[in-house]
């Protein structure tokens, strides 16, 4: 029979500060990121789990593979620009793009809450399969479960992915050095206000449209036309902020932003007024940064130009040595301040 | 954007027959064989999910790689014998196995529920990581999201899994044949009635113990020493008859067991008794059966009883032409019947 351990007094996080899990606790900031530091990445020895990347890399089988995991818990189920269907593959999708692999294969898990109207999963179901052949990926293998009414909330999903690279690059924070520059593929801040605004009826004049699309064409493109790309890295929970502060940290470089250089559209802004929220660190599910060498930025952009999901790609700033482990932004009026990771969340459930 | 599909009234499902999700449909008889062949199959246009197996099989840089995966979401988390966290190892662990593939890596993804002790996320993940090392397996990318108190229960886990199949058999339920022995790898029902008994306290004379354990090593004993292996299924939800009852569909052979072959311990069978079950239905999270050629079946059990968790090992019945798609058992007492796939489930919340 297999052991139950009993409770390790030497547990590495600090339970008298958090006894019990906060919302913030999932939210993308410092809470989350000292939760996963702490405890989850200490106590699991896995080696490729302490990559600190949106997937692990590792060969099989003579090719090098890409794997990677997330779980969606979006509320409301649908939003303007998709629902929790297309963003688990869009999501898991991303996440493989981000290892710099070509997404083959996806799993899909669903745990419904008993009372789930049948029709809801069917819209569900159907737009899950329909991003996956926009995506071209393969859903290859599934599971469902169902829980009591009241101990879900709809529909929950977990999609895992298995991809392939198909160059020699390493692609991962710690590949980050001085003189790149940092690529922003379009606007940011939409699928987090999209979500934000059906939720909660911000009462805008018009409409915001979730970013979340698939992300691994526009990546491959890059690739392929043999841009030197050395770190990826989605905008999901924590937004630009964090991406661009756990890149700092992993490469132990400096990362310097310029704000006027960002674009975020006029209703984005703002909701995110209206709600007191900074369009840095806002959730989008269809936007990434790559770092490139300077040398390769105009082709980098003008290649992901090309590609309708990243049409707003632009240069948004660069990495020095200095300042090392720190992200910098200049603002529109020409301060320099230093960026932070949020102690909480912004947004509950976004993703 | 991705396209928002508008509801198809093509939906294969009688949506009108159920409109809303039960707990029957997670439940692994049926209703939730139906659900899956008549909703999710259909319009989940995937080959490989419709190879109707533990896992996806497939070929990926010359070689064969299986690929699967299972949320859990048991009540309690913590059952005699083990807890959520081993459950979840030694789940997607048994189904890499059950393809007949070396387990090799672990995705682990958590949904937490606001309010949820630390102690007790903590207690989870040791478990986890000293399962994984029992299992030989590497976790290897992770996710954390936390939902609202009231819309999850504690902890769900989805894990996927990722291994190789160092062999060139085809194993899987379509290979069984008329000849074939059926090799049942030890004792039923403890898991399940381990977590009913903790969950509703039955006042048993004996503690029962979960089975749960990981059974990659017995399996791949029997590859290695050249076993012809033809078919594997670790018998979870719906238990060995659900099981079998798949297998025969599958293959359109006629499955026969023999009742007073099936080892049931006394105190699971008191335990049955109480709660109107029948061992036959109830889930196992270390039990499985094999397909084998009669003429290999001793040899396979030899190999099989070398395995501390396959002690019990033993044909139950045989494989025949008669009666195509069906599952017979003949009684302790001689009477030959059908046995049939439950309608609703038996236990909700096992796994």
């Amino acid at each position: 029979m297999p052991q139950k351990p009993s409770f390790d007094l030497s547990c590495p996080l600090p339970i008298r500060d958090y006894p019990q899990v906060l919302m913030a606790h999932g939210g993308g900031g410092r809470l989350m990121h000292d939760l996963i530091e702490k405890m989850l990445l200490p106590s699991i020895a896995g080696p490729l789990l302490k990559q600190r990347h949106d997937g692990a890399v590792f060969e099989m089988a003579g090719a090098r593979l890409a794997f990677t995991t997330d779980s969606f818990v979006v509320r409301p189920l649908f939003f303007p620009g998709g629902d929790i269907g297309s963003l688990a593959i869009h999501g898991t999708v991303n996440d493989l793009a981000m290892c710099g692999a070509r997404p083959l294969y996806l799993s899909t898990a669903l745990i419904l809450e008993e009372g789930l109207p049948m029709e809801t999963l069917w819209k569900v179901v159907q737009s899950m399969q329909q991003a996956a052949l926009e995506a071209g990926v393969q859903l290859a293998t599934g599971d469902t479960k169902v829980v009591d009414r009241g101990k879900g909330d709809g529909i929950f999903i977990n999609t895992s992915g298995l991809g392939i690279l198909e160059h020699s690059l390493s692609i991962q924070p710690d590949q980050v050095r001085a003189g790149h520059a940092v690529v922003l593929s379009g606007d940011l801040g939409r699928h987090g206000m999209a979500v934000m605004n059906e939720r909660e009826g911000l009462a805008l004049e018009s409409e915001i449209i979730s970013d979340s699309a698939p992300l691994a064409a526009p990546v491959l493109d890059l690739l392929g036309k043999g841009i030197q790309v050395r770190c990826l890295r989605d905008l999901t929970r924590g937004g630009l902020a964090s991406a661009l502060i756990e890149i700092a940290e992993a490469s132990r470089t400096g990362i310097e932003i310029e704000e006027k250089r960002i674009p975020v559209l006029e209703e984005v802004r703002g909701a995110c007024e209206i709600l007191g929220l900074d369009p840095l660190y806002v959730a989008n599910e269809g936007r990434f940064v790559a770092f490139v060498p300077e040398k390769e930025c105009e082709k980098a952009i003008q290649i992901l130009r090309t590609h309708e999901d990243c049409k707003g790609a632009c240069r948004i700033g660069g990495v020095s040595s200095a300042g090392p482990g720190l992200v910098r932004m200049k603002s529109t009026i020409g301060i320099s301040r230093i960026v932070d990771m949020l102690s909480g969340e912004q947004l509950p459930r976004i993703c």
